[in-house]
């Protein structure tokens, strides 16, 4: 049997903000029967993560290209792979068979033909939506976990300022402190946004900070005592507002820098009499360095949702079409929380 | 007896490169014996410790003024303390007798009159020379030792780069890398200096930043796979350098930023996608926060020193009205090494 595949491409390289018309669907025939002999695992996807950091992947140059594997550009024309969960079709590997649930870097596309190796792992139905294996359960979560506790070390009573604080990431850092017990204030774009962080997810406080006019005098005002720790997902000049209001010993954890993904040009200039005085740590971390914690951030997680401790919020949209401008929305925060597109029922 | 005593003051705040004009050279008469009932002790000033970060403490506004105790500002007019090695002329504490050595926190003068709380310690002679005490086995040290061993966790065999090499701290921060089996290769502001730092101190290799146009390809030059460890004393485009040539999981130990001091519009914008992507770690610290490992460090420096396996750099000037002069050049790079002056015999 033969299908129609629809698949996104970009059709060159993107140096600045995404637009719907940098990217487009192409079509593909391809056969759902496996040649004899072949290894191959062909895969119907269901949900698709969408996720920030494939925009430094569509840039002709960027630092990240040579840092890590899985950072390496992407190709215009090619289909743009991805974190993706989906139903085994077909399989020429032991390992996997018929329906099959499987989590692991496919395609945005409604079909994936893989190899073993970029299977993750096999996925049972469970309590949950399947899609937190893509946010709370999975990436999200775990860098929420990673950068927050590993690398914060935070402690009860400290004071805890998130960047994109209702974006998939940034609401489990913000929740994960409030249940350690921290005093949490955090940042979004829209004022719906501020709302949703007081008044469903527990944050002592929030600002729109794309009302605010001096970022520096706006944390003072959230924070007078100063702030231990920043967990940043954006940068640029929230970045250099944070550290002028750090506490000594304050702790920058940086997750991302969306604000400065679109903008080759734009840099953050924290200043550094600050992180020499302060005894300021700025360090990077990568979700994927946290795969030794895990269990630890899973059995935790689960718990806390099993106890209705955390709330999920998810953004979805449908259908393969619709990946662009939800990719193209996380760069001018159209999504509230992890943003996944559904592409067929389960 | 009165003597009449010289003292040195800013006659107003130093906003940008600090110059001798700045200074004024005051005289007081004082007397040198104490009231009866005073607990105060007078102190005839031999060294005087010539530090950079006094530049912060002249200006109007710094973000260093509030951040700790020892960086609040100058007034114009008023003596200006600083690190000093003196002998106590008259003592009206029981603690301290005539002629005792003492360090601590005086005046840039010939007689500083002190409660007990500015004295850090007694000294006694000992095999080196005292001056030893304000920089290998003083605060340069300290700097050095908790910087590089602390902060950085060096391993044999990483490589290291060090800025204002051949500077105080940076001269130690090479030399102990060197020790534990480091590449190190450091920069300065002159070929005399680059030639010090290679033939006299062990670095592997060594050049002079105001030859070069582009730092980046200057540090991929030294550093074809790229950096463990930067120790900065110098900030701005030496650090945006340094980030962009770290490997992964690189670490960056911020002493000072030498070149932002003179110039309030300076700051560094490392690119964050490189410490994202890299997990770097960009921490600052301060000498005094070592205070716990002092015992190590100088166990460890004093036996380098009797083996004959760190080689020590002074640089001295003779007399308090030299002090503006030494303090101004270090802004130029006059100084090779720890900057002293003398201003009695012992
Ligand atoms: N280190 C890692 O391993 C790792 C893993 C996952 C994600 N990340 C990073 O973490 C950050 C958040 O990722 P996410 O998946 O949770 O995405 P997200 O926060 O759900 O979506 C992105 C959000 O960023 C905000 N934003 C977009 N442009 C901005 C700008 N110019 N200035 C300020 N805010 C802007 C928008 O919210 P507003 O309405 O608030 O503007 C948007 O909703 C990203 O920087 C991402 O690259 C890192
Ligand atoms: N964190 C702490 O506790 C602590 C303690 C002590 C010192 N420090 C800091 O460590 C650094 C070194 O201090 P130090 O006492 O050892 O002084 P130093 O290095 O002996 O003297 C300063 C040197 O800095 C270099 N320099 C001056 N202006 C510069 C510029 N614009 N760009 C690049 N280099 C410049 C000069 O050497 P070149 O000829 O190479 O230009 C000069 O000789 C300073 O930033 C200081 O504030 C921090």
């Amino acid at each position: 049997m033969e299908v129609t595949n629809k698949y996104i491409v970009i059709k060159h390289h993107i140096e600045d903000s995404p637009k719907e018309s940098h990217f487009e669907v192409k079509t593909e025939a391809i056969g759902l029967s496996l040649k004899p002999g072949s290894d191959e695992v062909i895969i119907k996807n269901l949900y698709i993560s969408i996720d920030p950091y494939l925009i430094n992947r569509m840039k002709s140059y960027s630092a990240s290209h040579n840092a890590i594997s899985f950072a390496t550009p992407l190709t215009p024309g090619q289909a743009i792979d991805a974190l993706v969960i989906g139903r085994v079709v077909t399989s020429g590997n032991a390992k996997f068979e018929k329906d099959d649930l499987v989590m692991g870097v496919f395609t945005w596309a409604e079909y994936s033909v893989v190899k073993e190796q970029s299977i993750i792992k096999k996925l049972e139905s469970f309590e949950f939506p399947l899609t937190y294996h893509l946010g709370i359960l999975g990436f999200s979560g775990l860098s929420a976990y990673g950068g927050f506790f590993e690398i914060c070390k935070p402690r009860k009573g400290e004071t805890v300022f998130v960047s994109a604080a209702s974006g998939s990431v940034g609401n489990i850092v913000g929740q994960y402190a409030k249940l350690l017990g921290c005093y949490v204030v955090g940042c979004a774009g829209s004022q719906k946004k501020v709302t949703l962080l007081k008044e469903e997810l527990g944050f002592d406080d929030a600002f729109n900070y794309k009302e605010e006019t001096d970022l520096n005098s706006t944390l003072k005002r959230y924070f007078p005592d100063g702030i231990d720790i920043y967990f940043d997902n954006v940068g640029g000049e929230m970045l250099e507002a944070a550290v002028a209001n750090m506490k000594a010993f304050g702790r920058v954890s940086v997750c991302g820098v969306i604000s400065e993904y679109t903008d080759i040009g734009k840099r953050a200039s924290p200043n550094m009499m600050d992180v020499v005085y302060k005894r300021i740590t700025i360090r990077g971390f990568l979700a994927a360095d946290y795969m030794n914690v895990f269990g630890d951030f899973s059995a935790k997680t689960l718990d806390y949702l099993r106890n209705g401790q955390l709330r999920v919020i998810e953004d979805r949209s449908l259908g393969v079409e619709s990946i662009p401008s939800a990719f193209v929305g996380l760069f001018n925060g159209d999504n509230v929380g992890k943003k996944v597109v559904v592409l067929a029922d389960e």
